[in-house]
C-alpha cells in the first residue's frame, strides 16, 4: 500500500492551496479558537458558522445569531462572547448555531476550502482526530494558524503531536522538514508541556490580557471525541 | 542598557521588511550559499553581485563576468560554475568579481535591501559573526532562505546556533517563538550535527542529483572569519 504524506504549514501566508486540494487539511490553533470549537462541540453545540471579517459577524449578530467574535484576545462590543473555551459552556451553546470570528483562526478556515476536506484539531480530540485520520486514505497537512502570519511554538507543537500519533500506524510518511522539526519540538514539550509552553508568546500575550486563565485546559488531551468538519462553509461535529 | 532584540524569519514569505529596516539582517542559506559566500571570501574574492534573475546573470556573463549560477542545483548553462562551496576555490576567485544567482538565497539577499544593513552567515564564519554582531548595538534579523518559500531544517538550525551565542552575551532577548524554537532544534541537532541534517528534505534533494559532496565541509564551524557584506547592492568583505 502506498504510504500516505504528512505536511505541516507553520503560518498562512506559506498556505499552497493547490498541493493539498486532495488532502485533509487540519486547522490548529490551539490559543484559542481550535480548542474553543472543539470545546463547543462537546458541549452540544449544533453547528458553527466561521466568519472572517468583523463586519460580517455583526450582520450576523443583527439578525439575531448567537456570536463569538474577538480580535487580540478581546472580545468585540456587540458579541455575545469571546474566544476562551470556558465561554462556550453547555448552557450557552447546546444546540445553538454560533457564528465565530476570531484574530488567526477563522481566517486559516476559509483559506482552506479549496482542500478535500478540513477538520478542527487541538490537544483537547487529538486521539479521536488522528485514529479517525488513520482511517482514511488520505494525504494530511496539519495547518498551524500561527499569529498574524508569524510561526508560534504553541501550534507548532500540537502539530507535533499529531504527526507522531500518525507516523506510528507506520501509515504514513513525509519528507517535509516542518513536520520534522515539529516531531522534535513535541518531543522536548512533551516532557513538560506546561512549562514548555511558558516560553511561546502567545502565553506572555495572553498573560498580560488576564485571558490566560484556559491554558491549562486547552493543553489537556482528548477532553472530547468529536472531530469539527468544515461542510458548505459550516462546521459541524458529524464527519461521516 | 536596553537589550536588543534577535527575531528568526523561516521563510521570504514570512519577511515584514518594515519591522526590520533598523536591523542588521543575517541572511543564512547554509546548503549551499550563504556556505559558497563565505567560502568565495576567504579564498580571497574580491566582491560578489547578487542577482536575483536568471536573464540578468546572463546579461552580466555576456558582458564578461565570471558568473556563478545554479537554478535547483544544477549549473545554468552558460555559467562558469554553479553553488557548491568547492568551485569557489582560490584559483578561481583570488582578486576577482563573482556574478551570483541561486535558487532561494540571492532574492533574499535583495528583498532585505531595506534593512539597516546585510551580512551573510553559515556555520563556515559563525563565531567571527556573531562576535561581531555582539559588538553592534543593533536589532538582528536571522533570516533563513527556506526551499521556495518553505521552511527547511538546515537554515533552521544553524540560526539556532546564532542564537544562542547571541544570547550567552546577555546583551540580547527575544520573544519571538522562531528563534525560541530554532534554539531549541540547534540543542537537539548539536549533538550530532551530520545525523541531524540526514533528515533534512535539501540533504535528500542534493544527495538525489549526486550534489552532496561538499555538505560535510558546510557543517564546518569557523572556517573563516570573513563576514559578507552588502554595500550599495554588492557583497564585500569589509564591514567596517
Amino acid at each position: 500500500m502506498l504510504k500516505r504524506y504528512i505536511e505541516t504549514c507553520f503560518s498562512p501566508a506559506l498556505y499552497e492551496a493547490e498541493a493539498h486540494k486532495d488532502s485533509i487539511v487540519v486547522i490548529i490553533d490551539i490559543l484559542r479558537a481550535s480548542s474553543a470549537i472543539c470545546t463547543a462541540f462537546a458541549n452540544g453545540a449544533t453547528a458553527i458558522i466561521p466568519v472572517a471579517d468583523v463586519s460580517e459577524a455583526k450582520l450576523y449578530k443583527d439578525r439575531g445569531y448567537l456570536v463569538a467574535a474577538e480580535r487580540d484576545g478581546f472580545i468585540l462590543d456587540f458579541a455575545d462572547f469571546g474566544n476562551s473555551p470556558y465561554n462556550f459552556s453547555s448552557d450557552k451553546v447546546k444546540n445553538k448555531t454560533i457564528v465565530y470570528s476570531t484574530t488567526n483562526g477563522t481566517g486559516i478556515i476559509n483559506l482552506s476550502s479549496s482542500a478535500y476536506m478540513t477538520v478542527i484539531g487541538s490537544f483537547l480530540n487529538i486521539t479521536a482526530l488522528t485514529r479517525w485520520l488513520i482511517t482514511q486514505d488520505r494525504n494530511v497537512l496539519l495547518f498551524c494558524a500561527g499569529w498574524k502570519n508569524r510561526f508560534n511554538i504553541e501550534d507548532t507543537i500540537c502539530a507535533g503531536a499529531m504527526a507522531e500519533k500518525l507516523m506510528e500506524s507506520n501509515l504514513y510518511k513525509t519528507i517535509c522538514d516542518s513536520t520534522l522539526a515539529s516531531i522534535d519540538l513535541w518531543s522536548m514539550a512533551s516532557l513538560n508541556l506546561p512549562a514548555y509552553i511558558e516560553k511561546a508568546a502567545q502565553r506572555t500575550r495572553l498573560r498580560d490580557k488576564k485571558l490566560d486563565d484556559c491554558i491549562e485546559f486547552c493543553l489537556t488531551t482528548d477532553f472530547t471525541d468529536k472531530i469539527p468538519v468544515m461542510k458548505n462553509g459550516i462546521l459541524v461535529d458529524n464527519i461521516s
